[in-house]
């Protein structure tokens, strides 16, 4: 047979590994940009160590360390450290845990966690041995006593760890320790900045303790403002509005129900011995005494259809955990000290048919509100998805379209111009991110339209306040004009009567100020809105520096 | 020993596939709306049949069938065709080439093509079998007499093509054919369609001929504008700027060469045997006379350290084909048929040290260019990458980040509310997409910087007609203010005179029109500075309904 072009064009057929697609493609994880880089490395360790408190049920002590490293190569090395007091990776683990890209404990389990990817920690490896060619330290123990360390590298062609120096250690040592070196990295202040990064994390975690050793060698610490543990969130049984045919099959292939009735109601939420009824009513062709691992596709979309005639009820709350109307208030006094804000945490929705999600919003106002900068006050967007706080890739986000896509005018705002800052939170088991990197909610139209939502109501509350202030600033500016004349006034009657100008001064002002009370002081400093939680919590420091 | 929160924890770890992980974030591959997944499937075919129509030098002939099927289960179903004129698919690699993710002839390959990740193809399926379950059908042939048909499915826990009902067939068929049934996408007309990204495909590749049925049965055809194969991208061999340390120890350990000198000058673009020499100068502390494969991670530093020191002769252009400017305006002139228009191709420019890439930019004004609606004009930005254009998440691209960085008032032009388009391609062997569906560029800095001094240079071309289009609008104006006096004047003067008002008039007219040239035609309707390529190709019709 002769050799056909296709031939000689497929034998440069390859397959690659997950490793070595992400090496070559490393913005796509976020390490694009020496800023971004270093944020992404922070933001995958830390958001490891949360998860991993949490679950194990301990307040997360979390230390950042971010030092500068002396190399004659290059200008932008640094060395990363990033410790909790979790539970630890049991040593047969912490290969898989820290080197391979698509595995850990969080991909399959539907439960709300900010990891869900098995990516990120991979993923640091990967570009510190990229940058640096070194290994990643790691310091672990599971309890008292089982303390080791080690050197961790990813071999890229097999997507598989390598370990080195595994030891025993002696120390008094509980938690996770990673250690690694990074160039192409740079410590940078302001809004894309490692410190802001977890400042955020702290204002929507306030159960957790965050320090940062900046490369200055300054500590800065925010400290727990909460001594209570998050609820934990539940795991979740799917609900049937969020099931495509192709999951159904899937679940039914790997159940051990005998029958597909018993599946249904082993498997998934709100389905009970009555709702299958309901469905063989909606759909008398489905055979509900099949052995699940038999059902074919025919039967899956059969019972998706029915899934979509009967009525169901919503997805159970208890799986999602947001931060809370309370823990946002104390966050946001601490960390904005507002003049005015106004916190929302709307009722569970769904996307995709059945995915259960809640949005939190608050608009702030006054403060540390809004950014300001030398053309004055601008408003900002604090976007949080499952209490991470995305930094990046704002253009393409949910939280950002939502926000945008919102008349301000309709609330005497103008997030142009005022001091305001719109903080998003999206809670949910599967947060659908638009990229590997995580730093994007997709643009999912039910997802926009619920932070829309979410957001108008935060606004609403403010737009009293602002209205408020209007007022009061209308009433001051009156006054002022009005006393500009009292003086001349009183002048020119005292002349004219021959009685005493003071006098007519004085009892003019008290006419006026009858008239058109002064305020005590300027509106932007009285805080009539501001409710008892805020004010007990806003004699705290976030930060010490 | 005692079983610790951790051992708990871990008992859920799990490893996943690819394939897996795509599936439950299918919105990373451009799967999320039901338009742009539509498009995000046509995109994927037909990059991959340009690609290998270019590869094996056939001028380019794809056929795009978007068709609606009827189902009890979903308003949202149809079957999508792609077929091709190219080499074909060797029956041995037909599964892997379109089952399976991070494989595929590009990945590692240091060619510019369309395609570079392996992906696209693969998750085309795995929406198909999320969404139908069902299988693609696949014909090709790699010549006569030897076409082939089979069912492909993908086993997403392995990442392994299933292939079904593989048969000879007798058809005279040449090229590919790919056939897919998708629910949950939607064919929609506007700026974010089939259609335009079609249209757009057409633009930037004006060399193939590209028809679409759509889902009324409408046979579109975007005819071949130029008979002519572009050039034939080379194989670049890497350039030493655009290396890590990381990177040259790969190459090193793969090489075959005896002494690092030779593997230098063997493998990388521009290193001669002098150029080593220079790079002993610059650091006597290399030992070229090593065995490459035994290079450590210093080594490799230091290499990469004197890469740095030394001077380089920049990439070879040959391994970048960008469109060509006089395509582009054959291209921009048949599709939007602009009053005027301005391109510009820069030189070589090279990104994270070493990576070279070629900015074209085009800016054209009047006819079809920018977007018209209710409240009048306003400017669009057509955003390609390899000739490929994109649509989607503008919100983060380079491309739009560079655009929007501009002050166009220097140029005379407003982007809000004038008729302009503004066409950039960026042409690389290594295009560095924001995320796994390739939608957007990311913003390295340089990337950026050379966007924005390719779409300056193209404004200043337009400036200039856009001003003396102002300058006409400006006399005429002034001729037509005068103008309005002129009956008045004749008819007073004559009044007072006694002589003839309207021979009065005559002469004035004489007067003012010597002053006040009156332009022939509204300034609009005039093309001064269209050129020749263009008008010639102005009357081709690139649509047929």
């Amino acid at each position: 047979m002769a050799v056909t072009e296709a031939d000689k064009i497929f034998k440069e057929f390859r397959e690659h590994s997950a490793a070595e697609f992400f090496k070559k493609n490393r913005q796509m994880l976020g390490y694009s940009g020496a800023g971004r880089s270093l944020v992404t490395i922070v933001h995958e360790y830390v958001t490891n160590s949360l998860d991993a408190c949490e679950e194990a049920g301990i307040l997360p002590d979390i230390k950042v360390v971010v030092r500068k490293v002396e190399n004659q190569h290059s200008n932008n090395r640094y060395a990363v450290i990033v410790s909790d007091n979790g539970p630890g990776i049991p040593k047969g683990y912490v290969g898989k845990a820290l080197a391979t890209i698509f595995a850990g404990t969080k991909f399959h389990r539907h439960i709300q966690q900010r990891g869900q990817q098995g990516i990120g920690a991979a993923g640091c490896l990967l570009f510190s041995q990229i940058t640096t060619g070194k290994p990643i330290f790691v310091k672990s123990s599971t309890g008292r006593g089982h303390a080791y360390s080690c050197f961790i590298s990813l071999n890229t062609a097999n997507n598989k760890p390598i370990i080195e120096n595994m030891v025993d250690i002696d120390e008094e040592f509980i938690g996770l320790s990673v250690e690694g070196e990074f160039s192409e990295i740079r410590y940078e202040s302001g809004d894309h900045g490692v410190l802001e990064y977890l400042r955020r994390t702290a204002l929507s975690n306030p159960h957790a303790k965050i320090s940062l050793v900046d490369p200055s060698g300054q500590e800065l610490v925010f400290m727990r403002a909460v001594e209570k543990m998050p609820e934990r969130p539940k795991v979740a049984k799917p609900h049937p509005l969020g099931l495509s045919a192709n999951d159904l099959l899937e679940f039914s292939h790997l159940s051990n129900s005998r029958k597909i009735s018993s599946f249904l109601t082993d498997t998934f939420a709100r389905t009970t011995p009555n709702k299958v009824g309901e469905l063989k009513d909606a759909d008398p062709s489905i055979d509900l005494d099949k052995d699940p691992k038999k059902m074919g596709w025919d039967d899956a979309e059969k019972i998706i259809n029915a899934f979509r005639k009967v009525k169901w009820v919503a997805p159970d709350a208890s799986s999602i955990v947001p931060i809370g109307e309370d823990q946002i208030k104390v966050a946001l006094s601490n960390i904005l000290n507002p003049d005015h804000m106004s916190v929302t945490q709307r009722t569970p929705k769904v996307f995709r048919g059945g995915v259960p999600f809640i949005v939190e919003a608050a608009v702030t106002y006054g403060g540390n509100s809004g950014k300001k900068d030398d053309d004055g006050y601008s408003g900002n967007i604090l976007r949080f998805a499952n209490r991470v706080p995305l930094l990046f890739d704002s253009g393409v986000c949910a939280i950002t379209q939502a926000v945008k896509g919102i008349d301000w005018r309709r609330y005497s705002i103008d997030i142009e111009s005022q001091p305001v800052s719109i903080l998003v939170n999206v809670s949910s088991v599967y947060i659908p991110y638009s990229g590997v990197g995580k730093e994007a909610i997709s643009q999912e139209a039910e997802i926009v339209e619920e932070i829309k939502l979410a957001v108008m109501e935060a606004a609403r509350g403010v737009q009293r306040y602002v209205r408020g202030q209007d007022q009061m600033n209308f009433n001051f500016n009156r006054y002022k004009a009005i006393s500009r004349y009292i003086k001349q006034l009183s002048k020119d009657l005292g002349d004219l009567t021959g009685e005493d100008s003071s006098s007519i001064e004085t009892k003019l002002n008290k006419v006026i100020s009858k008239h058109f009370p002064k305020p005590k002081e300027q509106a932007s400093q009285v805080n009539p809105y501001l409710d008892g939680a805020v004010s007990d919590a806003s004699d705290k420091t976030p930060v010490d520096g």
